[in-house]
């Protein structure tokens, strides 16, 4: 069964997207940290991110660099965090966060919450910084 | 004044080295969420991981893929997780820490202690891994 993210490529299940190349695509976490907490994913579904190819990896994070860029151009927050975890969905996916403290990127925190229209304002908003 | 981290590439203050190229460094965080973790820096000093220029960003992380796969190997636990913070020392670092848990990476955890021995033997091991 292909993965909830490859199912985010291939358009069946909706996203607030960020960015899209041929290979990556970048959109909101539906359960964000913070304001802006972005899922960066490379579109081939991968368990394992170090399991890419360099070549392909070395993509994403280039990828990943320019969206961390206009996602801290647009944010508020001290830095813009990176975390990689790989527990939870089975398709290798790294979580950009806007962070103001060390332990602000914490997968037991309550999420935010948003309506479409905010979820949209906001990956708008990162999308126009790119 | 240098931070800890030039220092360290400097040679002033020892580390415990996994691999080095002309403008990467890896070495154990000598306080370790898991055994194996590692950081991994751009000689380069600098605060924000994301003001790196996007090749030496993208060398960076080709470096850190290389480093990840063979902690991966000669490490037990479940995952590589990836993590940047960025709030702690102002010279940008990338967290790779084995896990087996979401929560695995959480700095606020009680850190473990290695006696030089063992440090050293961690290290050359994920070093032989490369």
């Amino acid at each position: 069964m292909p993965s909830i993210f490859t199912r985010i490529v291939n358009g069946e299940i909706p996203a607030w997207k960020v960015a899209e190349n041929a290979h990556c695509l970048a959109f909101l976490d539906i359960n964000p940290l913070a304001e802006g907490h972005t899922l960066v994913i490379p579109k081939m579904e991968v368990d394992n991110l170090w399991d890419l190819e360099p070549e392909l990896f070395t993509e994403l994070m280039r990828f990943a660099h320019q969206v961390a860029r206009a996602l801290g151009k647009v944010s508020s927050a001290t830095k813009v965090g990176m975390a990689v975890i790989g527990l939870e969905v089975p398709h290798a996916h790294i979580h950009l966060v806007p962070i103001n403290g060390v332990n602000d990127i914490d997968f037991r925190k309550e999420k935010l919450k948003f309506s479409p229209e905010e979820f949209k304002a906001i990956a708008d908003r990162i999308a126009s910084a790119l």
